[in-house]
């Protein structure tokens, strides 16, 4: 597979830093192809501004709808173009980041607010003029998958710990940006307690890490629902026979617990 | 009250601009005192990098100890400092942003990432050396309140729309920003169809922002539950007689539907 990583930490002689190598080699050495934006050494610009679109207007700026117009008019800064056409080359996409505020930090925020634009991730439509999205977009057929770390326990992320079970913390990204894409989400990796790591947490990282990569091409991802797979009416609200009775994000996730 | 109103959207002449004048307005002849920090104009920079902490050494830097270390010696740049006495002074916040990729833009993500560090916004402690986090930290007592616009039908972000019940896709920011800092966080006013509003729905959206920014001293906050209220056991796990059988980020809010 080819296989691009997305990497966001500023110390490079970080535990990130040293799975991300380990990680890299350990695809190599399977005979997958890699890239790497290692986000913080490209200097990357996290803000959307005009400044993106080499734009001569002075109008008011309609930021998707400029997004849009750059990248079917070619006109998006070097930057973002660089960048999806890593994104286009890939099979499968590692994120990986330390967890800030429960969320990305805002280097990798800022690539999915400038790269994945409208026309090029999502907006795209079918034959019959219907947008593909939830499950399908631009961006399907890929996988992704999220490496994290955080200074918590795991108990604390688990079902009923206090900071939210992680993949429900992690359903803006999960669902919100790779399943609305097209792209499937493998479960996250998430390894805690990353502040304290001794020698051998770093190496049992390590060796989870590897497990993963291992299994990227294969591994099943979290059953999301389709937007056209019947689930959904016309409104975008789930059908009464759907999920039965449950409300929130974890409902739209077939076959966890009480969704149906 | 004195109310610090956070803005992060790139364009002057947006139904977001115009919304914040009006509201800022309103509280102006309400009595109150407001200061803004409206992060494009004052081209914030998002990324946390070395350049924060005034440093000297080239070791390898631990952001959360580097931030606490830098905040406890005065040395954190001046663009932090200025923000942190801003929140000193205020007793409500207001977070005003488009939802992209169903979060704060990253130049607001930087906000966060930056200026809320260990010592000053959490891992405070009490007198009996206990942290204190969940309904209370450095940041108690205040009041945050997000305003937000997306180009999404209200159906979509319902309890069972397709996006996610939104007060559960920000609870990244209500439950794991605000309430772990100590703040209350109050329901988010959303603007639904924001791009296609016309000047009646501006209107009326304006309408709705000056009725929460009224209600702003007296609003029920979301009832999330704290964290050293009972709730929660040793590993931070809710205790089994809460809010029994539920599970996911929904289960941390006092009364939600089935969460006891």
């Amino acid at each position: 597979m080819n296989i691009l990583w997305i990497f966001a930490h500023p110390e490079t002689r970080s535990l990130n830093a040293s799975l991300m190598a380990d990680g890299l080699r350990a695809l190599e050495e399977s005979g997958h192809r890699t890239r790497v934006s290692d986000l913080y050494a490209m200097d990357w610009k996290p803000t959307v501004d005009a400044g993106d679109f080499r734009r001569e207007s002075t109008d008011r700026l309609f930021v998707g709808a400029e997004q849009e117009h750059g990248y079917r008019e070619g006109k998006l800064s070097d930057d973002i173009l660089a960048e999806q056409e890593k994104i286009a080359w890939a099979d499968a996409i590692v994120f990986h980041f330390p967890l800030w505020w429960f969320g990305p930090p805002a280097i990798l925020k800022g690539w999915f607010d400038r790269v994945l634009v409208q026309g090029f991730a999502f907006g795209v439509k079918d034959d019959q003029g219907g947008v593909r999205r939830y499950g399908d977009g631009g961006l399907a057929g890929k996988r992704a998958l999220v490496v994290t770390s955080v200074g918590a326990r795991e108990s604390s992320f688990g079902p009923r710990g206090i900071h939210g079970q992680v993949e429900e913390v992690l359903f803006p990204l999960l669902h919100g940006t790779f399943w609305y894409t097209g792209m499937a989400a493998l479960p996250p990796l998430v390894v805690y307690g990353a502040d304290r790591a001794t020698a051998q947490a770093a190496d049992e990282a390590a060796a989870q890490l590897r497990e993963r990569l291992r299994t990227l091409p294969t591994a099943t991802p979290i059953p999301y629902r389709h937007e056209r797979g019947g689930a959904y009416d016309e409104d975008l609200v789930l059908r009464p026979d759907v999920a039965r009775g449950r409300t929130g994000v974890g409902a739209h996730a077939e076959g966890a617990p009480g969704a149906g």
